[in-house]
């Protein structure tokens, strides 16, 4: 049988930043409604060198499975950090439907959960965006606000890439990285190696979407600020264990009852911000339901496309 | 960067019988030093339909992922019961090198470990053989006796399907399914949905390679002629939950202490049998280390075959 394989332009050809935005926001309201269900990712780790993530996720008549890496040390060697496969099976034959590039597949949800956090979650009037961080998935984020009408101020350490990816998607370079984090909406998608939001940073009324840090010992906020702001999450299990609020938990700051997963808000079975003063933060840590939202829109055009077919 | 992929033909291209066979037995070596590792898999399940398995191995510079499937009920409908993808990856940077059909992998390596698991625990003068159950993975097995020289009287419930396949690779057809079972050294590959050996059958010096029961309530032999055999699997966790040993766990029949795992026999730091008179049987529950081991040998091989690729 033959199975359809996506590249990662044809991932981009197949699913638009609109389409990515509508799919990820089903699929969070799926995942929250209990429609679509997450076994606990699954990791080979090969450290220092980097680490594997098998990712499964149950919805919609499929199981998806993506195996993916980081390795962060790669870039220094050319090579990607982020690499894999996302394979979509039939789930009620368990047939292979599509086999699709990881990195591109992960570099769409992530700009999706990002830019969705920030438009569910933000103040209304809230006028100036900023995104920290143009590596793959910080482009795709400006693409992402790019195509939904919003020039963001863009920072990146790297002065040449910032001014690559302005030029690319018609934003403007920030005058400094405190100017950027200064947004009334920002989209900070870092390493996570070191803070960005000092204690007492961050502003009466602004919207972080924490993006970048995913693992242990990173995070792109001081942990004090966790105790000024109100909290949302893609996921409390993975939030609270990898992801920017762990340190929070660890520290006591951080309990369940103040963590809001944005799929409730979404659905509208839980709160999102309560007043224009409130300080919101979204910790992404990534999800397989969001991969899967978008595995099954590529599937949607597999069709209208001339992709190549691994032989089952 | 362009990676090959192995549709089931170019795996049987890729690695012949003595190929497969050999290259099982040094990871099973491998495994058994600490050498390579396999993380515990995961499972989504679609029951009563099937399941799907995310199966994790490193080792020998590689990372693999297996995601393949069960779906008993498929074969009624003209699908396959086992498929799914193996993706092999660079341990060091995480980089894909290889996607391969997963129900050829697993056929070759099922087929590997259980005449291995023979070969190394029969008694000395063995003369005769027999494979029960002829499906894809049954019919690999006596494939690849048939290259080690060996023409096995075989058997399955399926008149048609027994006859084509002992054809195909030049065996014979037992006389009945209890011919079959009393060979010296018998390979049973079915379903485990029912037993094949009640109690007080299995004979002196006998060895049974049990391939088949790899799920809850699935048994090829009764529970009581566990207490009176040498045992052996291919690995501990997986078979005292979920294989033909679990049912003797829970009925107390069977402690850690009376198995042995497969791999340190061939390792050479423990003992296989200890005389003729022993019946020993072997539980293989099927490892993501003998997947690695069957894909590391295809991809030493990819540069001599046409295979289509995959661009990342």
């Amino acid at each position: 049988m033959p199975v359809p394989f996506f590249s990662a332009v044809a991932v981009e050809q197949a699913v638009s930043p609109h389409e990515a935005y509508d799919a990820v926001r089903e699929g969070f309201v799926a995942h929250a409604q209990g429609e679509w269900s997450m076994p606990p990712k699954l990791y080979v780790t090969n450290y220092p060198a980097g680490d594997f993530r098998a990712m499964p996720a149950l919805g919609g008549g499929h199981a998806l499975l993506k195996w993916v890496t980081s390795f962060p040390g790669n870039p220094a060697r050319g090579l990607p950090t982020v690499t894999g496969l996302v394979l979509l099976s039939s789930a009620e034959t368990g047939q292979l439907e599509a086999v699709l590039d990881a990195a591109a597949v992960t570099a769409l949800r992530t700009a999706a959960a990002g830019v969705l956090a920030a438009d569910t979650l933000c103040r209304a009037g809230a006028a100036t965006y900023a995104v920290v961080g143009c590596g793959v998935n910080g482009a795709e984020t400006i693409r992402m606000l790019a195509a939904r009408g919003v020039a963001p101020l863009v920072w990146d350490v790297d002065a040449d890439r910032r001014a690559a990816v302005a030029d690319r998607f018609g934003a403007h370079v920030a005058r400094s990285v405190e100017d950027a984090l200064a947004a009334d909406v920002v989209i900070t998608v870092t390493p996570g190696a070191s803070v960005l939001y000092p204690p007492g940073s961050l502003g009466i009324g602004q919207h972080v979407s924490l993006m970048g840090a995913d693992g242990p010992g990173k995070a792109e906020v001081a942990v004090e600020e966790l105790g000024r702001a109100r909290l949302f999450c893609d996921d409390w299990e993975q939030a609270s264990h990898g992801g920017e609020l762990a340190a929070g938990v660890a520290a006591g700051i951080v309990a369940r009852d103040r963590v809001t997963e944005l799929g409730r808000v979404l659905a509208g079975t839980a709160d999102g911000r309560s007043s224009a003063e409130d300080v919101t933060l979204f910790d992404s840590t990534g999800l397989a339901i969001q991969d899967l939202a978008i595995a099954k829109a590529a599937l949607a055009k597999a069709q209208t496309l001339d992709l190549p077919t691994v032989e089952l």
